[in-house]
């Protein structure tokens, strides 16, 4: 398994890292003054700063380069929307009770801790090992019937009480709400933000002027109502995601970038790997489309760009592999599911989903609001078609049916084929003279003369077609933890810092004067105010300390760059140390160039080794580094 | 009044823009696929990509500029903290329904309707006008008792069906929701960001390194629940504001950048103005600071930075105006508070709130969470002070209390000067053997022999002090409205578009094949690219339709640049025609130079005018276009 690839030197301490994150006000707790709640977290500005980047270098990766469409949606949403996608009925874990004090626990989490702590007894027979390994791989797709009986067959009890538990039951996990003043208007905090981009798909295909394949994108928070969360970030109650929803052709699902992206080397964990106990596999991505392990070019190229994006953004390249969805797991109308797993402390963690979902979302919201999400597509050459169809007699159902003759006559031009036939079929039955129609709730009688039946060909253009979707969808929290696990070096064995991409790091720059000395504000100033007109964000660090301590300071919050003012910097021409964070090296370079130097690095126009090339090396002040 | 000083031509007629800004999906009604819900609107791609400029040119100008400390809190909150801030209790309007049916209304907005309609009438003695005029002033300030007489007084019905209304009763703002599977903790959707600034404040202030001022910003949504909402993006259910809380030393609320902005002239329209019935007045910022009209030098440095960002992102400044609170709408415990507002065919419209709390918020919150949030303040010279304690006997009350003792001692050491005073007479007196400690709800009887008075004096370096919050709190939705309606033109009398600041539209240029010929192609796409390297957001349009008419179309959301590839492009060398929106202006440039221009002038480097002055003017497609 590819957990035992991982080199121990990768193995980190989480204590350490999350003492970090805190100390240095990445996320905490929210609410904590007032003892915080479960699952809620607060970025702090450090925390912020990098979201800010990272959603602002996904924005570049993703909806610029591909011209996507992106929207931005309520997140309160009214019940229908989430009663047509499924959530309503559907969203949900299953939750067990402690029978005496009420604590609720999510009972297959509940059910694998304790299978896994049977698997601890070193005198189990081969037979109950074999038992239980089973039972835990069939965990996820478990019905309340059998968690009750797998609670009872090895009598399970609450873990922090010892009492009973009760039967497991179905809880939403969405946030409910009413909207408006009379109560009447159920809803419900959105639970993705992928419903959005459905609801809207009408104006979208509209705005990219009727044609396909075109991609939405959105960016925003969601809400789950999780039973009881744990594991920090990765499991949260309110948490931002991204996702796209490409809309193509399903008979055509080729991509025009695709040989672009062939050659990308992934690990893939395929359904196949997963049956059979095989590892994963290092597969360029043409050869996995090509062989049918991923089942199509788009769906290929977004696990491409996906693997690209996280490894631009700090993921290391053997703590990433892309793990398919075994046929039990993936929904019924999905074609293939691939989830760009990260492996941190915790094992590995979803962090990115890439399913093909097929035309499910769209139809099923058409079934539920009556407004028909298709697209036209042109036909190779016209096609002649046969038309059946019942036209009422208008004017005499106007006269009969006055107010409600539209609603009549719209429902008869709505029928779809099948139900045209069934109407056909009564109209001819000579034992009805008096048809019965039920439209939105009211009857009405219509005479079987007033009814016609009309067959007739028509030559048409264009086909309608429901498109698929192909949608990436993005845990923001998750990634960013999992970056900081991938990025937390120990140095010297004692100072923890975080080695962030420039292009993510809160920071770009810090200016530190070498002390306390009132010569070198104005040039603390002035350094500050040429960063922001280059629009390079840095942090004065003028505060007390050594500059080792300083620099010590500066690693922790992950910036890859000091500027430092010492006493040559002082005499003309004015020069400043530049400092790298990973490196610790230093190179001497004057006012003119240190803004322009920081911004090239920042934007990895240049990278240090080639700023190294270029400028003299500075040593002296390692020293002073040292003895702190 | 301003309002009458506004000229003509700036009239705009509201259903043509709101026509443009749906058609091209600016923003539209939320699940309008299932009717929609009042009051919840989706941004579609024109209206995400000019929010998304919008809000990072707000990071740039202030939290980059001033480095503010952006923090990223939970919209989810629990109701302990809601609480405190006093929105529980107070933040509602008044309500009255239609007593047949049950339809609500806003009693204010229901009361001004039914009073300006009567002024209406010409026949109206000059008594009665002056009776409703005064009533009108009023009605922002109204009792549910004052309603309630105005209501019966002047017979109000429901406007819809003309039946009776009910009592006007309050109705808290806020979606409640419940948080975790029992239902035990109540919670609300956050009304404001505000409040996760306060409650992280000792986590920002130690980020900070204990030193004031500094400031925290956040940009999120928020929610309200409002009763009736209308007036389209102006009064929504859920919104994104952005907010900066500056933490301040109350004794000291100069700002060192002030100089930098009291020159600025902005129009104030001052408490006194509005009393007086006197007009508002261009004043310089500086000026309005000295003389006591504006509360101090921090407020009004916020106050001329709220109106250089207004203007910069395209607010017009003959319609911008800040009003200032009068004494009877400011909260009891504000200083000063002044709102920016925007002139719209709605009337006046508050889009900036830039307000001084004094120390309110973080004293609310410390006396309900009992966490002290004060910041240390170092005294010119040390103080010596007197100190009064209560000091428990530790091993008599931990034999005595047990596993209560620290509750006990834990409760001595917080007690406040008065209490102390209070305890201790309770201990001289002779009467009490016993001295009853009332501790979170738990009674304890201690002997009074155990308790000393302890009284001594203690040197102190520094001092603790709750600083004052200077807020200023953008309503994103409703400056993003204000800005289309100051920047929408209508050319030849027929088509309209949208004349957006480079700096926040939506794309920053098009790029134009003259036709559907297929040699044009590579040129598309190597512009294209070109354009995704460089980072500048754009638009091809290669749909069928002349030259002329796809201008007007990018015009209409505000592309500020086109580049056309017509035949001489495909001669070497290669060069291009380049369009500027507002005056339809061409210059021809070449590969090279194209890109290059494109951003600086998108970035504001550079103005069209400069590159007309180093361009040859292009006059032939003007011809092209006109025949549309």
């Amino acid at each position: 398994k590819i957990e035992q690839l991982i080199p121990k030197e990768n193995k980190i301490d989480r204590s350490k890292l999350e003492d970090l994150l805190k100390r240095r006000f990445f996320y905490d707790q929210s609410f904590a003054i007032y003892g915080g709640v479960n699952g809620l977290y607060d970025y702090g500005p450090m925390g912020c700063a990098m979201k800010a980047n990272f959603l602002n270098e996904w924005r570049k990766f993703f909806i610029l380069e591909e011209q996507m469409l992106e929207i931005d949606c309520s997140m309160l949403t009214p019940s229908p929307v989430l009663v047509a996608s499924g959530h309503v009925a559907r969203f949900s874990d299953f939750m067990v009770k402690d029978a005496k004090t009420g604590e609720c626990f999510r009972a297959d989490h509940l059910i694998e801790a304790h299978l896994e702590k049977m698997l601890q007894d070193k005198k189990l027979s081969s037979d109950k090992r074999g038992e239980i390994e089973s039972y835990l791989r069939q965990v996820d797709n478990m019905s309340a019937k059998d968690m009750e009986e797998i609670i009872s067959k090895y009598n399970m009890k609450s873990p922090v009480t010892n009492n009973d538990l009760t039967e497991p039951v179905a809880f939403n996990l969405m946030f409910a709400t009413s909207i408006g003043p009379t109560g009447a208007i159920k809803g419900f905090l959105r639970p993705e933000t992928a419903q959005g981009m459905f609801v809207n798909f009408k104006r979208l295909l509209e705005f990219n002027q009727g044609k396909l394949p075109f991609a939405a994108a959105q960016i925003g928070n969601s809400f789950r109502n999780e039973i009881s969360p744990r594991s920090g970030l990765l499991r949260v109650r309110e948490f931002t995601m991204s996702e796209i929803e490409h809309f193509v052709d399903p008979s055509d699902k080729s991509h025009p970038k695709f040989t672009s992206v062939q050659n990308v080397e992934i690990v893939l964990y395929s359904a196949e790997n997963q049956v059979s106990g095989q590892p994963a596999q290092t597969v360029k991505i043409g050869d996995a489309v090509r062989n049918g392990l991923v089942n199509n070019e788009t769906l290929g190229y977004f696990i491409a760009r996906i693997f690209l994006f996280l490894t631009r953004c700090g993921i290391r390249k053997d703590k990433l592999r892309f793990r398919q969805h075994m046929s039990n797991e993936m929904a019924h109308y999905a074609c293939d599911c691939w989830d760009a797993e990260c492996h941190t402390t915790y094992g590995w963690v979803e962090c990115v989903g890439c399913a093909d979902r097929s035309c499910y979302d769209l139809t099923q919201h058409a079934q539920h609001s009556g407004v028909k999400l298709a697209a036209e597509k042109q036909l190779p050459q016209p096609r002649i078609i046969d038309v059946v169809e019942v036209v009422g007699d208008k004017s005499a159902i106007g006269k009969l049916f006055k107010q409600n003759a539209k609603l009549i006559t719209g429902h008869l031009e709505k029928l779809n084929k099948d139900q045209v036939e069934e109407l056909e079929s009564r109209i001819q039955s000579a034992a009805e003279e008096e048809i019965e129609l039920n439209i939105d709730g009211l009857k009405f009688n219509v005479k079987a003369s007033l009814l016609k039946v009309k067959k007739y060909q028509k030559t048409v253009h264009v086909e309608e077609i429901v498109p698929s979707v192909i949608e990436p969808s993005f845990g923001i929290g998750r990634i960013m933890y999992a970056i900081w696990e991938h990025n937390f070096v120990v140095r010297d064995a004692q100072r923890t810092y975080l080695a962030l991409p420039p292009v993510i790091a809160p920071y770009k720059c810090s200016v530190l004067p070498l002390s306390a000395n009132d010569e070198f504000k104005p040039y603390i100033k002035k350094l500050s105010s040429l960063l922001t007109n280059a629009g390079i964000s840095h942090k004065v660090d003028d505060s007390s300390g050594s500059i080792g301590r300083r620099y010590a300071r500066t690693d922790e919050i992950a910036i890859p760059f000091a500027i430092t003012i010492d006493f040559d910097s002082l005499k003309e021409p004015n020069t400043f140390t530049l400092r790298e964070r990973d490196s610790m090296q230093q190179i001497r370079i004057d006012l003119d160039q240190v803004i322009q130097v920081v911004g090239d690095l920042a934007d990895l126009r240049t990278t240090w080794s080639e700023v190294v090339s270029k400028y003299p090396l500075f040593e002296n002040q390692t020293t002073t580094e040292k003895d702190e």
